[in-house]
């Protein structure tokens, strides 16, 4: 049953699947059911204590200005926290290059609003963010897909493949989602040269570079810029735009993320901002800034990197022990996923189905490719964040019974 | 200075002015200025005890539900308890119907998103929201303006606009901002009507519909629709789709607003929000909902109406005490705003910067309209919320001998 008008209009959503993530998250949440699907962090190391100490503290202090309307780029003093928290990892930037979204989600589709006309080709990973492909979709890009292995995007036909035409490139660096690889630092060095040679904008989605369990860290896109553009004239003239959020590191439902770009960037973004939903909640903005203060992010962000470390061991030890040899799978050195790649000729969707009959669910890889997924049809994105290390145990096990089924199935095919 | 490539790109920022009123409210920060600029609440009644006792029951029962992702479409006893709140004003919804924003102005993005294509064509009244413009004009709109009156959008000439093609109708019918004036019920039915006949839907913006504080409740036009469609399928085939918010009766910097619409367009509409923010503050919603419930919302509205009819009747009040008999102004029976007429060959924008030397705000008329604005050039939007009494007794003094001054001026020059 459809409204009569309705069926004439609509054309921007005609094409926008509902995210997979989404509907898998939907039949998951039977209580019996272990899932790796959603990319949720743990909710056992939410700081819920401290929050209710901000709240309490930004509301008697300043109730008022809390709950009142606020400007569009944020609130200043949490802006200029991020400011100072990124110079700490080399990134230059003041509060006027700082611009606060309702989660990354939104600086992705302001990015699109700002940069893409319909037909626009973006470069992006394959496989690569499934949030970003679909904001991009809204307003019709089109994509140059580029492969990942473990050393990140592989950079040797990016050159071949700029020049066929593209508007900028959207990359995750750090510990990629859904792939959890990480980009070399060879490899950024490349992708900001031909950035430069090129003029063509990078978006750098960094939702998890603070959570490196082991290696050392790599400098951001957005610092290799900087230092390859050697100008005096400071920030103002950068290729890349960097965004990150609190979501993995305090909290998601708070929905407050960044976007750090030259003050040129920022102002258009602003005014397409305020066209979208004028500013941030002010009350969020006010209790995260009260939360981070004073050292709490860095020691918080501490604990997680150790639960999650854990998580990450419990899940390629279970592998180890459960999965076939035929299966491989990536070593995360941080962030929340990795990436299982089977054998030819097996359907990650036969496999899903296969894994709710065994109560254990994960999101079949084809989601992740901006074409028509053929690519992901042997991949499953499992995540590790969420889960504690016994039931990972217990969803690994259960997970290899489907898989193990599915060998079979496709061996008996051949 | 600016990034080599952002030259080339934004297009969609070009013809977008950052918002007079945004750049209005910066001016107009200087404490010794009495602003009735802005359209700001009144923080002296936000309910602040009552959030910071919400916050504390939402973190201590279920923190990490709070905290954690949440469902695209909203907090689900949030949305129920809205239905139930809609059910009392004749509003027929399930919480199928009511999905959650991040502001109003969210809501009009999505809207824009939805329904505009380059070029069409929406139906505004002259004077608009000029929030709703900024959302259209991303998205490429062409408007059609019907100038209103004190009873609101005038209908006649409707029919003949209507055929000359608009894709749909924003309206405002209670107290409308800017002009305050209010959409009687003989044209609701009329706008109806034509809506149905043409089967062009109507997006009611409402933020203020709780705010009345004089005269009879008039049915809103999603409920003057279903009367009009007698149709047994309920809900599902209107042609309205209804806005509301929490920033007007609660508090505007918890960003919550939402859209009533039958299930077909919600679900279109809730692609466009996964796309654009994921979903809106998990957070923000509980905590809302625990300040809302028991009564809470209908009690404090009682509070928030009686301070406002007192502000607006102290305004009504030093307007006939200080403004010159050539100036009018509307009588407004809610809301927020009231809106003044100058005489002919006034100029609203000399006005505004006499004003301001004598320490006083207001915005001009000309942002108001869908065109270049010249037919605001004699008005200006008063607001008679956010100042208490003796201040807008003070500063309609102080406007009046900047309006002195310009009539003068205005009557020298001809």
């Amino acid at each position: 049953m459809s409204t009569i008008w309705m069926s004439r209009y609509a054309q921007r959503t005609l094409g926008i699947k509902s995210s997979a993530i989404r509907e898998l998250l939907k039949v998951t949440q039977r209580p019996e059911i272990i899932s790796f699907g959603g990319g949720l962090p743990a909710p056992d190391v939410f700081p819920v204590k401290r929050f209710e100490e901000a709240c309490h503290k930004v509301l008697t202090e300043r109730g008022a200005q809390a709950l009142q309307y606020g400007a569009t780029e944020g609130y200043e003093p949490l802006r200029e926290m991020i400011a100072r928290n990124l110079a700490r990892y080399g990134i230059v930037a003041k509060a006027e290059n700082v611009l606060i979204t309702s989660g990354s989600q939104q600086a992705l589709d302001l990015i699109g609003k700002l940069l893409i006309n319909r037909g626009d080709r973006v470069l992006v990973e394959a496989p690569t963010y499934l949030g970003a492909l679909q904001a991009f979709n809204v307003y019709g890009a089109q994509y140059v897909s580029v492969p990942v292995d473990e050393d990140g995007l592989i950079t040797e036909q990016l050159e071949s493949c700029i020049r066929s035409g593209v508007k900028f490139m959207y990359v995750l660096p750090n510990f990629q989602n859904p792939a959890g690889v990480t980009l070399s630092e060879g490899r950024r060095h490349q992708l900001i040269v031909l950035a430069d040679k090129y003029g063509i904008p990078i978006v750098e989605d960094d939702p998890y570079g603070k959570l490196r369990y082991e290696g050392e860290h790599i400098p951001p896109l957005v610092v290799l810029d900087r230092e390859n553009l050697r100008r005096d004239n400071g920030f103002t003239l950068g290729n890349v735009i960097y965004l990150s959020t609190f979501s993995k590191t305090l909290a998601p439902g708070i929905r407050l993320a960044w976007i750090v770009a030259p003050e040129d960037v920022i102002s258009k973004i602003v005014q397409l901002k305020q066209a979208a939903d004028l500013h941030t909640s002010t009350f969020t903005q006010h209790v995260a800034y009260e939360v981070a203060r004073d050292g709490f992010l860095d020691s918080h962000v501490k604990l997680v990197r150790q639960v999650y470390r854990e998580r990450r061991d419990a899940m390629l030890h279970a592998l180890r022990e459960y999965f076939p040899h035929e299966v491989t799978w990536t070593h995360p050195k941080g962030g929340l996923f990795l990436w299982v790649t089977m054998p030819e000729g097996t359907d990650s969707q036969a496999l899903f189905r296969a894994a709710l009959a065994e109560d254990v669910a994960f999101v079949p890889g084809d989601s992740f490719y901006a074409g028509n997924g053929a690519e992901g049809g042997r991949h499953m994105r499992l995540n590790f964040s969420h889960s504690q290390p016994e039931a990972i145990q217990e969803g690994i096990r259960r997970l290899s019974v489907a898989v193990k089924m599915q060998l079979r199935a496709a061996h008996m095919a051949r």
